[in-house]
């Protein structure tokens, strides 16, 4: 940030008093600019025993595969933002099971969001952000092209309690994202 | 937002091509500067079969108890900041044991996430932020005098599964906070 959004006089980095990080403080009405971690809201869609991907058709990871989400946006819950992106990211309906997995990735200030969901019915198709959407059984998942390790996790996580017949919520933290 | 925070120039509202959100962009430089929740992460911080607070000594709630929170900063997870926060406002040492309930406040832009967690050792004293920090048995805690209904509900779901003898993970939305 070089100028303030309020008045548009310049800003400098400085601690404010009682505070103890830099923080972008304008130069001339003293407003302290803070900046925070975004959340990324996304849901995990199934239909029957398959999950739904979508292939982006944006960067980064441009071609390649993810679950369902994005930034969460104003005036709205982290379940309506799961919904929301994923109606626009592959035309889907999915009705919410429960919040199954959050990840903290502090390298780049995001915290995800995952939802289980479920398809209120097997109609989907490639919303704006997506090249394709697809459903795939879980030995279709393409694991060597998916866009992010958080949607890696996610499925692996899934699976695994599937397996296992039960669902547990997860927390986890990565540092350094292998696929990036 | 009525500067762009990169240019200094002018920002008009309207809705990005490609989007279908109101947005505040840059009249000069074309920047999009979108806005989203913040994360407040907090500690249920316990030593024996009590619960320390905080008594608020800042606004808002001025006055009022609360569980340690704040807002989540830059480059860390949110169990960094729900620990940093307890040390900040209770000069107090903790170990997180897992992320117990996450609370949607969409009227105000917030996502809380509170973890439970123990004291290290029974050792606090009252930060810049706090005039009192206390341990308090579940008869003894102040319910009419609680500073945000986040609170009250971290404490009656500790208080609860406890009793019950396992803890389960709470996924809640608040619309209209009681207490604000």
């Amino acid at each position: 940030m070089k100028f303030c959004p309020q008045c548009g006089n310049k800003t400098v980095s400085l601690i404010p008093e009682g505070d103890n990080r830099v923080r972008d403080v304008c130069d001339s009405c003293d407003l302290i600019h803070y900046q925070n971690p975004r959340i990324i809201a996304g849901c995990i869609p199934v239909w029957e025993d398959k999950v739904l991907l979508c292939q982006r058709a944006i960067h980064p990871q441009k071609g390649f595969w993810t679950l369902p989400a994005g930034f969460m946006e104003l005036a709205e819950t982290t379940e309506q933002a799961a919904i929301r992106e994923t109606l626009e990211e592959a035309e889907a309906l999915v009705q919410t099971e429960e919040l199954y997995a959050v990840f903290n990735l502090p390298h780049i200030n995001q915290v995800y969001m995952m939802y289980r969901s479920v398809l209120l019915k097997p109609e989907f198709s490639s919303g704006i952000e997506s090249l394709d959407v697809r459903l795939f059984a879980e030995h279709e998942i393409p694991w060597g092209d998916l866009a992010f390790e958080t949607m890696r996790l996610s499925l692996e996580y899934y699976f695994q309690d599937r397996k296992a017949g039960t669902f547990k919520f997860r927390s986890t933290d990565i540092n350094k994202p292998l696929l990036q």
